[in-house]
């Protein structure tokens, strides 16, 4: 900022540069529906405390008095809901805010005063759920006060028993100290939380297409966004540990999705429509990755096991360590449509499974691939 | 604003313009003081909401935040003390702001519900008492709502009995429907209020020096600002009255008084220099206005009686018709220091003196003259 | 800059503020007019190169292209033109730009090179002339360079025997080393030239309202204007020896004249309403201030003297040591025209008269007095 | 326009928020190298006249006066020759400027004045390769008028005999009416030249990674640009038919080439760096492309010919009908680098070959695949 602002430019005098005049919800539902999303989360106030919708208790620091002039957030959700209704529409609210004085005092207080929340955060969050009927409440900036100062136990009881969205919401686990990964529909334990064994209990891989941010930055690079290996990846090892991915864009103060973020959705999008089968609606297996095999993760549906290979064996031979075949045992490939689809494999020393695979330039997936396998000895 | 900023311009994106880069209170006391004020009183937050000084319950809308990034009420305070401790501080704040959607809301309940009052108002209005510790509380703002829903006696007990100024403090009364002219320190019945007749109460007439705003208008030219003439004619109509008067100044974008508004006020100085001690610490006559000739308004302190001379009379000779001379009457003129000074006067038909006027040319004051009488025969 | 712009804000980003929406220029004619100005001079580029018309030859660097987006000088031409008849229009124009690529590079051959003006300068000034038809041609910025760098002989000559106002206009001696007070139908020999002292030749003064700035001081005070008494000191110094007075106001960003400086321009105008009869058309008297008394300025035209007094004199009495009766001698005062308006005079040692003064509440005039004498001997 | 800036916003208002402050030419050098490029054409000034370098012919209408404040030309020319030195620098430069006031004159005289070409364009091309010293002379804008308007012959004659680069410049064929497609280093014939069969004179494929535009869209999504597959399939039918391909990008108001953008370029150059030996320093074949399969273009350097395949054979076999094969060809693949890594091959019909592509999995290549071919009969 003192590089290229005038000097006393503070963070508020961007508000007013915050145009959106390229924003089309529209758009972003048609994108994140080709992206394979099946639930979006937008953060409806972060840290800094600007809230993307017309909030009573943030007069003039909201998008709809300040820049865009526009209910960012009820426009995203009425085009999610009218566009693409398969996909759950969430927000993502923070709980504290930086920079606020009344927040400020609390904190100085050591919390044993509660002026922020009384005024502003639980106001501001009731109104939220009350004006949007989000079926995803994602809290945040719940990490220096404990739950008896945000008041989260009542809202908490407000939203599951008594609020709008009673019976279709869920909430993540941040609301307040020692409550993450505790208690919520789903944990969040930590920042791009990807344990890479199976939880006992859901959770959600948050990370970002930014390598280094979760907001654009003009001056980020093709190397700062991440390849689309690493997400489909990323996903393998999500899913296969009992995770959601939440693949976070940072979109432009004039309201756009970097075509650079636009292009890694659609090619998420593009791999999903070939593998979605091994991804939405499955569960766990008992492996989550293979035994001999690196880059091999696990999913399953009913009698069916999803291996997702991540790289192209050298030989064309693929050995799965974690599976024992049975008489009645058939490996076929998603996107591989050649009459017989079936693939050969043998058994590989006690109990594995040695697969090749066809001719790759007949097989329409790209990036990773799939092998649906049924008639597998799940006793082992 | 449609013709000269950029479409979905508003209101709040003037903030950011708002620089009050050459905003210099060390120079505003000094120029007060040259005007010959006795009191200041500073608008610290307009109908608008936007606070001159950083408010815990403005957050982001307020001077310190947003524009200046200063605090602009602390700053004038301090400076007022320091440079010209004569000048009593004061401050005024408006109980509504138009747009605060809390305060919509409780006016769309009649004001049966006080969300904006309890988070907003009054927290700012004991901030505001609590931190500059102004000597005059000078309300606005009160007239669509009545004093319960405003909570004004509870702060106005507070303000008198345990606030920090308690014993300094003087408070107009605007405080609730219908309390105006009724309840205050003094009174400030209606806009430009004055009466032209004594009054059984402190009262004070707020006017400005631009005809038609109170704030800075930049397309404003000569024609639109009062000329000195009636600035001294409206001071002795209000006086003499009873009253104080507050001369309003609207600053720049960048925190000046204009060169135009400077004069005025200088102009008003130069006058007082000469012609104040017929208007400091004197209190109104028995008479407000003589009854023979139109443009003369009387002020006494003890025995002395004043008369302030809007127009030179055009023969030279005044006819006062409510001055009642006896053998001991002695009347003399401001700013006339020839020797002898006394001047000669003759009786009037039954109750009244013709005061012969000095030579002009060796009058130093200009636009307005006073002449100080003693030896009045006070019974009549 | 440095202090309020964002780093690298250089001086060209000035122009896209350059807005002047509030140009009126029927109102500026209207201000003029009742400044008494007999003729008015626009700067239509000044050192920097921007033009205040659509130059062909300084294109994106004008008022039509970048900032105003009009044709200033058109504008006023016009509204003077059709507004106040009376005016005469004038143009400002300077020969060097301080900053021109091609200026430099000429200045750095020490002027054997002419890129400048042959691209630059010359098909500009003749665009001026031939567009605007200018009456008074005041050219400026001549003194790093001779006139046969400048190609002023070729224009000069085309001016008054070719172009289209060969036989109404003048022009200054601004064009080339040495020329300045040499050559042209007007002197201008210095910044702020006023010698004092009857001159052989026409000349001009050119003062500006800011005691410190040709241009707008947003910054600039009360204390920073020239006073009205200063204004006409140096008209009556100015037309005594023969001079014109050019005074310079500085117009805003917007397009306005501040009203502290309309304010003088109406006050010389009010004072010239009563005592124009001893400026207009009138001619340097064989005195140019008087002997004896200081401040007292003479003009003439025909058989009558004017006497213009700066100071009312102490005793009521003037004496004046250049003026001889004669046994005709009359003796009155502009702006008082009582029954009979003639002053009562006595002789003053050999050579002068002491002029006694009417009652000066009787007199229309402030802060300078016109005597017109009649019947004075001019033989001595 | 009138839709997101204020009213009477004009094209030239934009100069001062092209701010550039990303700009960082040696970033820029890096990508250009990592695309494959050999030489870098930069718009050093298109049909609107702002120029990327202090022109003294284009004085606050140029990036060092108005915007970023530098020399955006020289700063490129630098970090070419110091980071890259195996890229040739090359300029563009329009000879019309739409605007431009002067030729806007010329022009309405049927271009029989020139005075835009005498002080404006020819000064400052000469300036340009003087100062910059370009490898290409990339002229444009020369549509409306013949080359002796322009003066290109003098120009141009100077450029090859006498200008500092006399040497080593080349220059497309842009200088005058009639003659693009007839005179040049270089044709340029139309917008996006691909004749797709051989011409008989070096010639230019110039088109752009924005479908719709040679500038920056703000609101550009992903289908916007090109895809990969495109810029190939473009590459091999331009150089087999005997031109080269000047891909442009349209770079930010802040100096950056866009994520999406470098993607583009970087994937080119990942494909150069296996493939690059059938592209750089090779000449057209006796066939362009090939007479049985669709997409298959060929080059050659000396008795090696190059089979550009831009699909994957669908049957794994490749018909080549313009390839005939003598006891010596050899059959290889780019990429493919197996032992033994000559392919198999068999005559197909008369004058045609068939070979059987590597496992695909094996080959290094992505989106086209070049086979090498020696020993071919060439007399067929």
């Amino acid at each position: 900022m003192q590089k290229n602002y005038r000097p006393n430019f503070v963070y508020q005098d961007f508000a007013s540069s915050f145009t959106a005049e390229f924003f089309d919800p529209e758009e972003w539902a048609t994108i994140f529906e080709a992206s394979g999303a099946r639930y979006v989360v937008l953060t409806s106030k972060h840290h800094e405390g600007y809230t993307l919708w017309p909030s009573r208790y943030s007069w003039n620091w909201n998008s709809m008095d300040v820049g865009p002039n526009r209910d960012l957030v009820g426009d995203l959700a009425q085009a999610i809901r009218s566009t693409t209704p398969s996909i759950h529409f969430g927000l993502y609210h923070s709980l504290l805010e930086w920079f606020h004085p009344l927040y400020l005092e609390d904190k100085a207080n050591n919390f044993y005063s509660n002026k922020f929340v009384v005024s502003k955060s639980m106001p501001e969050l009731y109104e939220l759920v009350n004006t949007y009927q989000p079926e995803v409440v994602w809290s945040d900036g719940e990490w220096e006060s404990p739950d008896w100062y945000w008041n989260s136990t009542v809202f908490l009881a407000w939203l599951f028993n008594d609020s709008p969205v009673k019976d279709t919401v869920v909430a993540n686990d941040r609301w307040g100290v020692g409550v993450p990964c505790n208690h919520g529909s789903f944990y969040t334990c930590s920042d791009r939380y990807n344990p890479g064994v199976l939880q006992p209990h859901k959770w959600e891989n948050a990370m970002t297409l930014d390598w280094a941010s979760w907001g654009y930055r003009r001056n980020a690079g093709y190397y700062d966004y991440v390849p689309i290996d690493y997400l489909i990846t990323t996903l393998a090892e999500t899913i296969s540990c009992g995770g959601n991915l939440l693949i976070n864009v940072g979109p432009t103060h004039d309201g756009r999705i970097p075509a650079i973020m636009e292009e890694r959705l659609r090619q998420l999008g593009s791999w999903l429509d070939i593998n979605g089968e091994a991804v939405y609606d499955t569960t766990p297996w008992q492996h989550q990755n293979d035994t001999v095999t690196p880059g091999v993760w696990y999913t399953a549906r009913e009698d069916l096991v999803y291996a997702i290979v991540l790289a192209w064996p050298r030989t064309n031979e693929l050995t799965l360590g974690s599976v024992v075949s049975s008489p009645t045992t058939s490996v076929t490939m998603l996107g591989y449509n050649q009459d017989p689809p079936a693939l050969q494999f043998h058994s590989y020393q006690e109990s594995g499974i040695v697969v090749t695979f066809p001719p790759m330039y007949e097989v329409t997936s790209q990036w990773a691939w799939v092998l649906t396998m049924s008639g597998i000895d799940a006793t082992q």
